[in-house]
């Protein structure tokens, strides 16, 4: 029996039309490329976002072509966002930090027919123009004053085409929520990047769902700091969170280094901030060089990959600052799981509590979650058992765009690819990426612990693990240690040094000293070319 | 173009799943009626819910098919709540505070098949059984230690319908997300009873929507005592919000005076609750009285009717606990509004932040809101302008059960029957009822605002303000007061303290005096009775 309440499609532009109702002098503060900051309100913005829903229009962009955009975080990428998707059409957010071929695939791929790019990338688009066949006009994120010198044909100037389209109305059409929205692609080492088409419904739930205490803790008191870039994994969908709740939205623009960062911070008085780990990095050293602290800020938003102990410690011992350790991944809109506190940890030593601050955390209300062996069996919760990490729900990807293969099993499970345990709190940990991990003699080794145990060692500053095909016990864990002049040590001393750090069988079967281990574009170590170069190694039989 | 996410229809089942498996160890706590504590975790919760779906199954009950609950908040009934919805049938719930002919048109008129009754109802439901013609099998919420003598015929005790169901695995349906899952009764005082149907959908957005810090702030930390009836208004939605975030629920069955909440509150270690008004003026009393505390409590969520400055004031004051304000109706589901404060606030006077704590609120993303003239113009957010409080959105009611009336306008605004005002902080503040609203010369003035100005005298008990017919305005105001011995002031004392708080076009046209203002079954003043007495009242002619 169907019940009696309206039927109201969740669409993405309500988010901004609520914003500029119910929100209307709250403000959006963005670093601008062109130097110094553009304030205003999302009153503001919603004015522009329709002006350039009307040019969308006047164009004759069809419902579901594909708008892409390559820009930092900043107002107009902001609009770009929400009046491409309130149109009806797709926005294609593109990574310029990929390799050019890997920007021009994915652009012909969406076939994208219009490009709003920022001034920074014009160079880099002009190189690859050439190959953009599908691409019909480019629209630079700029106004006259700081339109570049460049050889695009017929490019537009962003701030022209708003200033010349009169019509400040634009009633946005009513889709169904299961319209796509905006397509992200992996950026994954292996083959060409894949494209994950969210929905306005995946958009606007997995968004709402992030606004609990236990997850961003969003509310109008909120000033965030949206480091996490809008051109990758979706801004952890706090560009339609925080206008849901009108919080104060901060986009830093190009400039993430550890001073840049700090100065936005207090000049805006930021109260929360979502990054990955690297910045982090760089703000911890200069607030440490120049003995700062942040006495505004409450939480950090911590994700994209693991967070070390040494900078949970450093955020809440040395400045009073709540880490708060995240998991997502494109195919998931992006956000998984969150760590908060809960109140079994009151019973927790110090000690205790830290470590299980490097837990992923719980998933979202709206994530399923599980974890299986390799036949498919669903192992227990007790945060020893380590499995495929598998989920489903709202927010999770049922097909690539543009390919016809199946990627869920009969369950409609998707799997993430990376191996971790759940415990009885409903924590889930990342204990390695499937593809790294080590089977030896129906058990697993973790690739990510025994490197995280080799590079404690003091003198050892690169390491990567491998696993070698063995006749008995399937695949032996390869240490590969990166050479590191005199300091190197010694075989047996690394031997020494692990023995007392992980199980006797996980000790590594070989070690081989190289003079650098190759790192891919996401700066994360290349396995794919270590297997490659060590194809032919052949363990010695211990 | 449809995006390619994963189709995962909303379904309440779900919640509680999500709860039993990622908040095993959290826990439900029931007052129970038979007397003591009831404990037990969400996992637990889950394997009962199961065993009655598996009875409902061997029942024969249809999808879709109706069963009424008549209960206090507890467990047995949080899990009569979980398993009928969860089946694919509809939870009617029955406010048991109505007439017992009101009772019986609710079951009548739902066409109700099962009834699950605490045993605090059964001599009622004795009363009405003759007239529930579509009644078909009563099970009493308690054990067989507990079951009272009774009359009715085969009613089945609760806990033996657990036992002797074997089987504990359940296979929830994956039902539509617009399939209804509950009915609730509106209790106007005009009319039958209005049933309206929420749908999987509406029941779990509406619920996630108040998750957020500027609505409950619901977090796995707080252990929250609901108070507001799960037989009435969905209980704000919080029996399905705090199983998404893994809240410790407290339950305190039928005992609501000042002494009992205020034991549950410290025995529990409670930090949040939600309540009608006059819940915590009891409670108030009972501290102030007995010189107590409440050190764990943080906020109090307050809604069904509006809240006074003295409650304000005492609970943010006295005891250092906030106080949320919010607003809702039958018709939503219910919320639609809550207080919490913004940052502008923060330049605020005490006294204008306590004043501004009295408007009703912000309304949650999802409902969309506005005021508008008798024409339907839409007026605008200035604070002053008082207009037709109009809500459209996914939890708003579309069509009453089983009437064909229309009650939406040809935008899809749902007409609350309220006035208020929105202001440019996008707050709602209701001055009236549509109905008690005094329109004179054009404009209108606010019989509560009359009301309250009068009844702040210190020897007017009780007053109300209804409209008398005038020839040359339309309608004016005659103030009607209450007797009080000795005590009560002279009509010109009255006019002239009035004089100080009204506009002068305010001031009622003549003042009667009455031993007794009547009330309806709700404790508000019955107006349409006073009407009736005074429909041949002519006013003066000033």
């Amino acid at each position: 029996m169907n019940g009696l309440m309206q039927k109201f499609p969740l669409n993405l532009a309500y988010i901004l039309e609520h914003a500029a109702r119910f929100h209307s002098q709250q403000e959006i503060v963005s670093q601008t490329i062109e130097g110094g900051m553009h304030r205003y309100t999302y009153a503001d913005a919603l004015v522009r976002t329709k002006k350039l829903a009307n040019f969308l229009k006047d164009y004759g962009l069809e419902q579901g072509d594909r708008v892409a955009t390559l820009a930092w975080n900043g107002y107009r990428h902001l609009e770009s966002w929400f009046a491409i998707s309130g149109y009806g059409a797709i926005c294609t957010t593109v990574n310029p930090r990929l390799f050019p071929e890997q920007i021009s695939y994915i652009l012909t791929h969406s076939k994208s027919r219009i490009l709003l790019v920022d001034i920074t990338f014009v160079p880099l688009l002009e190189k690859i123009q050439h190959e953009l066949v599908h691409l019909e006009q480019v629209i630079i994120l700029t106004d006259r004053e700081h339109m570049p010198d460049h050889t695009i044909d017929g490019a537009l100037c962003y701030e022209d085409v708003l200033a010349a389209t009169e019509e400040d109305a634009f009633d946005w059409p009513v889709l169904d929520e299961e319209t796509g929205a905006s397509l992200c692609y992996t950026s994954g080492t292996t083959g060409d990047p894949k494209g994950v088409m969210y929905t306005h419904r995946s958009n606007l739930l997995m968004s709402a769902m992030t606004i609990g205490p236990d997850v961003f803790n969003l509310s109008s008191m909120t000033t965030m700091l949206v480091v996490v870039p809008m051109f990758h994994a979706n801004a952890w969908g706090v560009v339609y969170a925080g206008p849901m709740v009108g919080a104060k939205l901060v986009l830093p623009g190009p400039h993430l280094d550890g001073k840049s960062i700090y100065e936005i911070i207090e000049r805006e008085e930021i109260t929360s901030s979502l990054a990955v780990p690297t910045v982090w990095t760089g703000l911890l050293e200069y607030l440490q060089k120049n003995h700062l602290t942040l006495p505004l800020m409450k939480e950090v938003i911590i994700g994209g990959s693991a967070v070390s102990k040494s900078m949970v410690k450093a955020f809440q011992q040395d400045y009073g600052i709540e880490v708060i350790h995240g998991w997502g991944m494109t195919e998931l809109n992006p956000l998984g799981t969150a760590n908060r506190p809960i109140a079994a940890q009151r019973h927790f030593t110090e000690e205790e509590r830290l470590d299980y601050s490097l837990k992923q955390g719980r998933p979202l209300f709206g994530v399923e979650m599980c974890i299986q062996d390799d036949e498919g069996r669903h192992l227990p919760h007790d945060g020893k058992s380590a499995g495929r990490l598998m989920v489903r729900g709202p927010w999770v990807v049922a097909k690539y765009y543009r390919q016809e293969t199946e990627i869920l099993d009969q369950d409609g499970w998707f799997d993430t690819g990376d191996i971790a345990t759940l415990d009885d709190y409903g924590f889930m940990q990342i204990t390695d990426r499937a593809k790294d991990i080590i089977k030896s003699g129906g058990e697993w080794i973790s690739s990510i612990d025994l490197e995280n145990s080799a590079m404690s060692h003091p003198r050892i500053q690169l390491a990567a693990i491998i696993g070698i095909p063995h006749p008995k016990w399937e695949e032996r864990p390869l240490l590969i240690v990166q050479n590191n002049g005199d300091k190197t040590p010694e075989e047996a001393e690394i031997m020494d040094y692990l023995s007392s750090r992980v199980a006797k069988w996980w000790l590594p079967d070989a070690i081989c000293f190289v003079d650098s281990i190759p790192l891919a574009a996401s700066g994360k170590i290349d396995k794919k070319a270590l297997r490659k170069e060590f194809q032919d190694f052949t363990l010695p039989i211990i």
